[in-house]
């Protein structure tokens, strides 16, 4: 056959991976890979570095979880098509789990995600166009910043204040928006940080919030994930005027981050998202038509039938681990620790002039897994530097070892100057 | 606090939804949702509109996939978080199930994705940039256009001829490229014809994309799906040039849909895609790592145990009914159905002419369910008009009561002229 004339035909194969695919990049994949990470061949590795709970096998899921699932892959009644929102039965029953009268919840006002990730994504996607501008916190998890920059929204990082708790600097946050500022994303309870904001800094934000119209993405999958005597407010629940699009979860509380469960929930009073966002929700989620409908099936008993003893224990674990960590940290010298509230993580601090044959968190923790075999991120993959982040899911022993190796490599780099500004190794 | 100077502060709120939300829209909700579907109250709705075999409860699964659903849950092994791209040892179990000697392939060629619908989204979205165009098949499934459109790119579409088994027109495709052009996206078998390619015409649009050097995607989510007697040949398996990206899945061979288990297979014999197509995949899954776990680790299983039989049981039932539904409709004036060979799908002809009381297919089958209570889709949804798409995994009974329906419908409404230019009932 010949080829019609009048039109280019391409003379070699040459295919180039689109922009947005290209600008896909998760910054901790890009940090780490970039790290010469070989342990001590003589100690056995330990990662403190996953967010996955479930990789180390110290955190049992309740039985009820397991069985709830396997009710419903048994009753083949979830194998079919659902909604692309998800089953209505299972969004009534995630709506009755949250809704409070500061904040109610019916079935439409919930939207099934491919995990928080996905609910993220969508969120993101749904408020800001290429070019507008989306607030999100320093240091903050990474996967904002992957989806809007792909997307060719611009990202603008509000400080979080490590002596106050990873509170915002709540000036340096209103000092960011302007009039195409689409949202600010505010992360509580926090990774990396493990805080938990007071209602009184919730109210901060909000009036931020309210003042400049700018509608808020609560990133809350560690809802509820706080330790004994802490109190955990959502963002929707601490106000009647602004509209919130709150992202959660079964990934975290329920462990199980391989589900993929994930969840928007509308908070809206004033049907301020009425006359778009829910549509625009609506029609984002028929992209990928929802997640996995053996789960969405099995959601109802999940919420219902799990036993309170089944998080208090996970959350006793974690603040034990939590707790032996900040013990062993503040007595390192060169190591500021921020004691966490919550969530399953815990910011280190390191003073950098102390151990002056590192020029940054990143080479700082690249040294610790070649010398004593434990890495922790550094917290340059969360947009700051000079920090590096613990995840406290680890079972005790292992932590106490960690913590251990953790202080022999301080003291073996930590110097104090002689006055002469030489320093001096202790 | 004061509201810092110099930047605009929005007076009201006012949250409008992004373009690319407002633009995923998918065209048979509109389409549906834009007609009058009021059944006749004295007959039962009979819908032949919805393709999830699942429905009618006709097509029991085979106890080895819900087995290996149950046992993948009570391990409690798959609950963490899968690599984005899926387990490896899953990856293989798939790579191992499709790879053939013309087309080998091995874990690493193997990306999962939240459904075949997320493998589509994935390739589009890694081959083509705004303004690029990508061919698609009319009649063809609204998602390409869909997911496409949202994202400012352009779609042409190649027509497939019905009077050739719904085979492309190949001058009319290559017409269609020009430098711009992104990929072809091909669909065999098909939804909404049934057709199945034969390995001549598959060559035919090999040869097409080999001379102007544009890639495919090859829609072969009813791989296999295919009525005894017939053949399915993959693209890949035809060919050692042509770049591929096959989009399958567990949904319609496995009568599994709500799972999302999706996946795409890399075809690349020449390490074309190697540069930066395979990179792009791979950063794309991590916007929403995947689909669920506990599927992903009993897809060996259900690979490697379901029997056989279970597809053979599903296809002669869906074979059944397309007899039973094409010899019926051949036999209704007015009528012209296009014989499928896989899917589970048949087209039908309306001789628009022969009912002038209808404007096109759109009111044709609305008055269908007005009358006989019959839901057939219009293929209008697909891109062309003056047929309708009737799905064949309805109960056999359910099916008999529809086809006389429908020549009760026809035969109310047909009409031939009587040589003045008037029309007469019959
Ligand atoms: C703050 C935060 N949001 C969202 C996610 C993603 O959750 P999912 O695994 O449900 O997508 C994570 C995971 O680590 C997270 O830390
Ligand atoms: C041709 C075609 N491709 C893809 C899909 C979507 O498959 P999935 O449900 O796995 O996303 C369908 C569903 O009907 C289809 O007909």
């Amino acid at each position: 056959m010949d080829q019609p004339t009048g039109r280019k035909r391409k003379a070699a194969w040459n295919i180039p991976a689109t922009r947005i695919a290209k600008n896909t990049h998760n910054p901790i994949r890009k940090i780490v890979d970039g790290m010469k990470l070989t342990p001590n061949p003589s100690k056995q590795m330990i990662a403190l570095s996953i967010g996955d709970p479930t990789v180390f096998g110290n955190h049992p899921l309740a039985t009820e979880i397991t069985d709830a699932v396997i009710k419903s892959a048994k009753s083949e009644k979830n194998n079919g098509y659902a909604p692309s929102v998800g089953y209505e039965k299972s969004r009534a029953a995630v709506a009755a789990y949250y809704t409070c009268e500061e904040a109610p919840l019916t079935s439409k006002d919930v939207i099934f995600a491919s995990g928080c990730s996905g609910a993220i994504e969508m969120c993101i996607s749904v408020l800001a166009e290429p070019g507008q501008n989306i607030l999100i916190p320093r240091p903050g998890f990474s996967l904002y910043k992957t989806i809007a920059e792909s997307q060719d929204i611009i990202t603008k990082q509000y400080n979080l204040l490590p002596e106050r708790s990873w509170e915002a600097d709540l000036d340096h946050m209103e000092s960011l928006i302007d009039g195409s500022t689409a949202c600010i994303v505010v992360t509580n309870p926090s990774n990396p940080c493990g805080s938990v904001y007071s209602q009184e800094h919730i109210h901060d934000i909000l009036r931020i919030a309210e003042r400049n119209k700018v509608p808020i993405i609560a990133d809350e999958i560690y809802a509820d994930f706080v330790f004994p005597g802490e109190k955990y407010f959502s963002m929707a629940s601490q106000t009647c005027d602004v509209p919130i699009l709150s992202c959660g979860g079964l990934t975290k509380r329920y462990l199980v981050p391989g589900w993929r469960m994930g969840w928007i929930t509308i908070h809206d009073r004033h049907d301020i998202f009425a006359q778009e966002v829910r549509q625009g929700l609506t029609n984002l989620s028929q992209r990928i038509l929802g997640p996995n409908t053996i789960i969405q099936g099995a959601l109802p008993d999940i919420l219902k039938l799990t036993p309170k003893s089944f998080f208090d224990e996970t959350i006793a674990s974690v603040k034990k681990v939590c707790d032996i960590t900040y013990a062993a940290m503040t007595t390192i010298p060169g190591l500021k620790p921020v004691r966490p509230s919550g969530a399953m993580y815990m910011m280190i601090g390191i003073e950098m002039d102390k151990f002056p044959k590192f020029k940054n968190d990143v080479e700082f923790t690249e040294a610790m897994v070649t010398e004593q075999s434990v890495f922790c991120l550094p917290a340059t993959a969360f947009g700051i530097s000079n920090f590096f982040r613990v995840v406290l899911t680890v079972p005790d022993d292992k932590m106490i070892t960690a913590c251990e190796r953790i202080r022999e490599f301080c003291a073996t780099h930590y110097c104090t100057s002689n006055g002469n500004g030489v320093c001096e190794i202790k």
